[in-house]
């Protein structure tokens, strides 16, 4: 296909009647789909139903050392979960904290014991006029709601090819002590699907935050994750910064949710002995200690490291087919016009997408209105904001296959609209 | 027997001579019981093991109005887990948000936003010099754990025969702007038993607080938690505020800790519309959502209120026999002594025990010592600090009858040891 914007009016304007009308065509099936989020289909939580029942006795609620897991105790988890854990993230048991059901809530809870309690005896951070985050772009909403519930500045941070751009996280980090934080999701980042590289967590843990209570929230929500057969690879970051005297830098997150069930996994904090503790010290006043039995159910289902990354496997084969669907239809659609790029990832859960400038939330809009509902336009950057207004995260994850070869082809139908639309307007800047 | 403050200095040197022999006879059993927390027991934990299995495939996680219980959201609980609750804590569903296993957690969660946000648009507390909760004592070590965590300070309000001495948090929540909250624990109180009665409830809800974010932490936790056929009534607190047009004033909690799993169970907060609406804002940056599978475990398992109280039944058929046996147990080696009260609850978890002054640490040493671990004596106090030493909390719930017998028997010969120390040592002022 020729690029549009070498087209004539003449041929943009019989091009945009062809669109409306498949658009029209498109109304008339009444689609209710949604893309909104990322959110496992029926079919991969259906992998997971054999651990309903695998914790279904007295005998079986029994931990390892003999701990009867229906009864209260257990701040930081199991023993056998930590180990499990432990070996996911590639770190000790005792770097580990296993928690509830979700590790947003254990983010959120880290930022509010530092706003409560400052981090290892530093001054609490709601007693200080300023906190500033670095938001690296695109990135993940709920990351930056925390911020914004706990009024914490966002600084966006341009992501590039390996991850955020390092020069600017150096200068923000080491030339101003109210930034206090920045958010990553370092592994099949959410929503590019980029893995940072060796060079990029080593530039981190070379930091040297003019904070001294600067810590990096290492969201590593899609460790094991893969779509393809060929694994990006990510460097450690806790050893890192051990090797560069910065052991306490980090704080790093994972989760069961896309692994078994994401109302009802289990979520870990993995970070330095230290922070450890000091969690723990904190937490001790907050609860009792998190559902045992649930993370005995998962320790019973997958029995090791191996049986994990067997499931994992199923999943792989669930999601490849409906992200090569994406990709497919993309390509076909949209290839050679000239009006857009997306990322092709090899693990996690979603495509990022980038249309012309100013059409996003058309795009967002003539979905919705023809049944397809999108993540809204500007929800990864932080205050919803998307300066080019440009950036859409495609989640393939919940549809069916065929409900999503649907749901893209009208997506990608609705990019050449916008597209169509703003070059009749005779606006520059195509990407 | 007779007072043994009317015993010459022989007599109690003999008795005492009598008593060591005894507890040295105890020391020679080396015994290992623990009667520290109120933990349910094993007995009463196999009583849900039903439970465990009753979600057990794709269709059984599907809530009523076909929410597949396994994936994200529902930040507030399922609306027939609400529709149970509101049931158990006489209130309208809207009242209700259901939360994770915990109900601390919820508590220290609400105390944490007010600390971060203030409440209903009142500065946050965390901005204050000074935040102070009033503490009914003796009352629950983890209320006061909160406290002492986030800085607020306690100010203990001695409990009576109907509830705390309300003319004391009438004259202090009305006259210091800096009293923000009260522990209360309103029915089968802990460590007390005591429910507080109507006028008690009534002078509550007509407080006219100097602060206008003051608010009554109401843990219900032993809501349906009777012992005995003889049911305590507690009057409704939310409505109570309501009519006195204070309907935000009041946080209710309460969880299925005591009821299926202490580690696995559903917790709930029951406020205002406008209380928990407020919460749900907050909340929906914290998490995507409670652990809605277990909330369907429950409701799948009680059914409904009958079944609910049908299974506190059972409870109480376990419990009745433990509490029976403790306190005759205190009657027939204390009673007529002179040197000690405790208390003869209908409902929750513990016996309160009043030592003679100054004899607590020493009895709940001579117990640890002989391998019986109670709750640490001043644990009933914030600050951990009893000001006469003298009140112990006896959790009778986790050993087994026969345990307990041996227990209870070994603590009253603990108790008569210490008096007998102390009247030898001339010290006046017994019980």
């Amino acid at each position: 296909m020729t690029n549009l914007s070498s087209r004539s009016s003449k041929e943009l304007l019989m091009l945009k009647e062809q669109l409306a009308a498949q658009y029209k065509a498109y109304q008339a099936q009444r689609l209710n789909l949604n893309m909104a989020r990322g959110k496992p289909g029926k079919e991969q939580l259906d992998l997971s139903i054999p651990m309903l029942t695998c914790v279904d006795s007295a005998e079986t609620c029994k931990a390892e050392d003999g701990t009867d897991c229906r009864n209260y105790g257990g701040l930081d988890g199991l023993p056998e979960a930590k180990r499990l854990f432990a070996e996911i993230l590639d770190v000790q048991p005792e770097n580990i904290l296993v928690g509830g059901n979700s590790s947003l809530n254990m983010m959120y809870d880290t930022v509010a014991r530092a706003m409560l309690f400052g981090v290892n005896g530093s001054l609490p951070w709601c007693k200080l006029d300023k906190i500033k985050f670095l938001c690296p772009v695109p990135g993940y909403d709920r990351h930056f709601a925390v911020c914004e519930s706990l009024g914490i500045e966002m600084i966006p941070v341009e992501m590039q090819e390996n991850g955020p751009d390092m020069a600017a996280v150096k200068h923000l980090v080491e030339s101003d002590p109210a930034v206090k934080g920045i958010w990553c999701v370092p592994k099949y980042s959410n929503p590019e699907g980029k893995t940072y590289s060796d060079a990029v967590v080593d530039a981190f843990s070379s930091l040297q935050p003019a904070a001294v209570d600067f810590r990096i929230f290492w969201d590593n929500a899609y460790v094991i994750h893969h779509i393809r057969d060929m694994h990006d690879h990510l460097k450690n970051i806790l050893d890192a910064c051990a090797a560069h005297n910065h052991p306490d830098m980090v704080y790093m997150f994972a989760s069961t949710s896309k692994i078994t069930f994401p109302g009802a996994g289990v979520a870990v904090l993995a970070s330095s002995v230290a922070n450890i503790t000091e969690a723990k010290q904190h937490m001790s006043a907050q609860t009792i200690g998190p559902d045992k039995l649930n993370q005995l159910r998962h320790l019973r289902f997958f029995k090791d490291l191996t049986g994990l990354e067997a499931h994992m496997q199923k999943h792989q084969a669930i999601l490849a087919p409906k992200f090569s669907a994406v990709l497919e239809i993309l390509q076909k659609e949209l290839g050679g016009l000239g009006i857009a790029n997306w990322t092709e990832p090899n693990g996690g859960y979603f495509i990022s997408f980038n249309a012309p400038d100013n059409c996003a939330s058309r795009i967002v809009e003539l979905c919705r209105e023809a049944g397809v509902v999108t993540t809204p336009a500007g929800a990864t950057f932080p205050y919803h904001k998307d300066p080019r207004d440009r950036n859409i995260r495609i989640a393939p994850t919940m549809p069916s296959l065929d409900e999503l070869r649907t749901a893209i082809s009208l997506f990608a139908l609705c990019v050449k609209l916008a597209a169509v639309e703003k070059l009749l307007a005779r606006e520059p800047s195509l990407v």
